[in-house]
Parts: C-alpha cells; structure tokens; sequence
C-alpha cells in the first residue's frame, strides 16, 4: 500500500474497551467508518452532501480479520483505500493499525440508495468521477 | 416503591462491560431508556406513535447516583416510575437492580418537542390523560 | 437450516439505531454475539466458566451480509448455529431475522486464547466434546 | 470559566447519532469522558498509571442538562474543569460546545476505588498534591 494510504488517528478509551480488557471488537468497525468519512470529506463529500442528495451510503457486505488485540490508551491508525468503483457500490480495504504493527483489517462493500426508498441508487456523476481518481488497488 | 413498580429483565452481555471488568457506567442510561420505552409501550405509546405525530421525547436532564457495580452475565431489572406529568415533560424514577440490590438509580426529565423544529410542544391530550393514571410519587 | 435452530429474541431500542433512521450495522455483531453467549449458557458454558478457566474466546474472522434495514421498534431474532469445531476455534453462522426475513447473515470465527497471554490455547475435552453434538452444516 | 479551559475536540459520526437524526443523548457522556482523560493523562496520570496502581476512577455522580441538540458531521469541543478534589474523590464541570454554544453540560463526581476490592480508597498523595493545582470554581 502506497505511502499515500488515508489515516486516521485514534485514542482508545475507556468506551471502547470491554471486560476482557481489550477493545470491544466490534468497535474495530466504527474506527474503520471514522477514516472511510473522513476519506470521504477530504475529497469534498462529507455526510452533509450526501445526505441532501436523498443518499445514503449503507454498509451491504464487510469482511474482517482480527490479528491482535489493541488496549486501553493505545494510539491507533484506521486506514481507507478506496479499491473499487462500481455504478451503485464501492469497496474499501481498510486497515487498524498500532505504529506499524496491524491490528485488524477489513474489506468493506459499500451500497448506494436512496435515502426514503432504501432502494439501490446510482452513485451521481459528480462523485463518481472525483472518487474515480482515488481507486487503488489493494496490497 | 410499590409492589406495582414496572421493570424490564436486563442480561449485562460483553458489549456492555469496559476494561475495568465492570458495565460501563454510561449504559446504565440505555438500561434504564429500555425501561421508559417498554413503559411507555406498556401504555399504547411505542415510539412509532410519538414519531407518527411528529413529536420527539428528549431527555432534558438526568441525575444518576452508582452504588455499587454490575458485572458480565449479570441479571438485571431496570424499573421505570412516573413521578411527574407536566404540560410538556414527563419525570421518571428510575433504578437499576440485582436481586433486590439496588445498583443505580437516576432521576430522569424528558421534554416534548417537534421532531422538525426541536422545539418543545404540549404533550398531546390523549397521551397526557393516559400517561396521568400512571404517576406515583417517587420514594 | 433445522427447526432446532437455536435463537434469542430481540427488541430494536434507539440506542441500536443511527440518523439514517436504522439500526446502525455494527450493532448486528452485538446481536449475534448475544445469541452466540445464550448458545453456550444453554450448553452450561457462560462466560463465567470462560473467564474461570482463563480462557477467552475472542472473534477472529467476521464476514457479515446486509439484505434489509431493521428499524426502531422492530421486533428480530438472531440465531447461532454452530458450523466447525477444531482443536482451538469454532465457527458459527449466524441470521438476524424479523419474522421469516433475513435481514443479515454472518459466518464467524472465534479463536480459543489464553486470558493473560492472548496466545491461542486448546479448547478444554469437556468443552469440545459437549460442543461437538451441537455441530451442524451451515445452510 | 476562564480562557485556561481544558477541551477536547471531536467530530461528530454515525455512530454517535440516533434514529431522532441527532446525537445519542448517552452519548455526551462518553464525550465528556474522553475530556476528563485527557484532563488527567495531559498531568501525567494516564489510565496506565492508575490501572498500575490498583486503582480505577469510577462514576458515582453524575448530573446532566441538555440544552440543544448536536448533529452529524459537528465539530464540537467537551471540556473538562476539577472542582473539587477530596480526600477519595473528584468532581469535575464538564461541557459540550459547538462553537461558542453549549450543548450539554454536567457535574461529575468521581470516586477512587481499589480496583479487585471495588472498595473506595484514598487518592494517592503525588496525584492529590498535583490535581490540587487544578482545581477551580465551577461557573
């Protein structure tokens, strides 16, 4: 993945945690959206467009593998590769990581629809073809 | 608190417990916010209801005291008390417990509101006249 | 899949939905988690018996499908059903459901660690072997 | 409350938000909780040090008011100001501002427990005599 790989930082918190003293693993998920919004706002569409475009981006498929665990006060990376574009979806690979070290990784297929019918949408041209820049093919 | 106090069973699963090996303190407000809800539908008032007539209960205030933990696999009851009916707010008593061990309980305000505006609203007549059977005086 | 499928009753509250007016997608894994901790309380395995044997079983591998959004209010079912048992992991597949309707489905994969060392340990004979009758192939 | 006021920023995601298109009242807590943190770690005494110590900071207090709604995509500051420190607790003024509007704000008491007894427990010297210096009066 090139040097150029979208990130966030993260602080584990104690809401994040759970009694096996790791965090919660489902909470992997939620850092991973973190990055894929802001991936999204950096490139001029942030929640506020989508959803006055009657959008809305919904999660239809994710896949992820859990390596290690991540603790109280560590500070992570959630990473966002766009690796594919298609007329109504788009899939991210994405990655949480501690320093280099990667803690959990996902591959997560995103659906257009519309926001009232919740039927699948064309994504618009507009964003289409910004985003089109950004595919990268996954490592 | 009278024999008729209305409570919800509870079961403290993994995603509701933190590091410290504890629930983490801040769900005791969802435990308690099931409660309402469930009281609430008890009474003909589920949320389709209150969201079909364009009206949103908003907590407005809560004061919540912690005695003493709960713990995974524990069984909990959360209660709900009406305490007060105003014009456009509702007061509940609330408490969280195990056995009979008292584990937290907490004071909570709700506003009516517009759901568009956010602006607070009467509390429509038919649910006021419904809901005022139902108030007790807190212990 | 049988009629023996084993499953757990739920209610949609608001603290399971987002501002897209559905239940938040994450929250899915915490309702197949819960069904997968009934699973094993049934089978006389709760968390207790986990954590007093050192023992953590902690998710390895999700792979979740979306079909349709659940809703507030909504009144679902989330199944376990055992897949593969080997020497330190089981799998589980696993369907959030409102009446007859799949609204998600999941295979999961959880690893057998030691709770200090997080280092992958064998699951216990008593363990394995009461699971093992509980083995069944995925639909 | 002076210009010396401890905050944190935070960005408002789905995760945060409700089915009421607004964020998740139990949420804040969570917020102000991350601010009380980084209060405490920015003098030195991170989770880990507390953790080492046998101790944990747990919530026995807490009072809330909400006075507007935050929505997704805000950016929002929660602050964190010590009131008051005793002998076995703290007591910290909290709020969540968007802008210069407050959203919420709260009184937090927070007592110092032994963490396997749950038992309360004096707050140890170096961190009393350092926290002493930050103690202000509440607006």
């Amino acid at each position: 993945m090139s040097d150029a790989e979208f990130s966030v930082p993260l602080r584990v918190y104690i809401e994040d945690t759970d009694a096996g003293g790791i965090v919660y693993y489902v909470n992997y998920l939620k850092f991973m959206e973190r990055a894929r919004t802001e991936f999204m706002r950096a490139r001029g569409f942030g929640k506020q467009y989508i959803f006055t475009h009657e959008l809305m981006f919904v999660v239809s498929d994710a896949r992820i593998h859990y390596r290690s665990p991540a603790r109280l006060d560590d500070e992570l990376r959630a990473t966002a590769c766009l690796t594919r574009l298609r007329g109504a979806s788009l899939e991210f690979h994405q990655r949480v990581l501690r320093g280099e070290e990667p803690l959990a990784q996902a591959d997560i297929k995103i659906a257009c629809v519309n926001r009232s019918s919740m039927q699948v949408q064309r994504i618009p041209p507009e964003l289409g073809e910004r985003l089109a820049a950004w595919v990268q093919q996954s490592d």
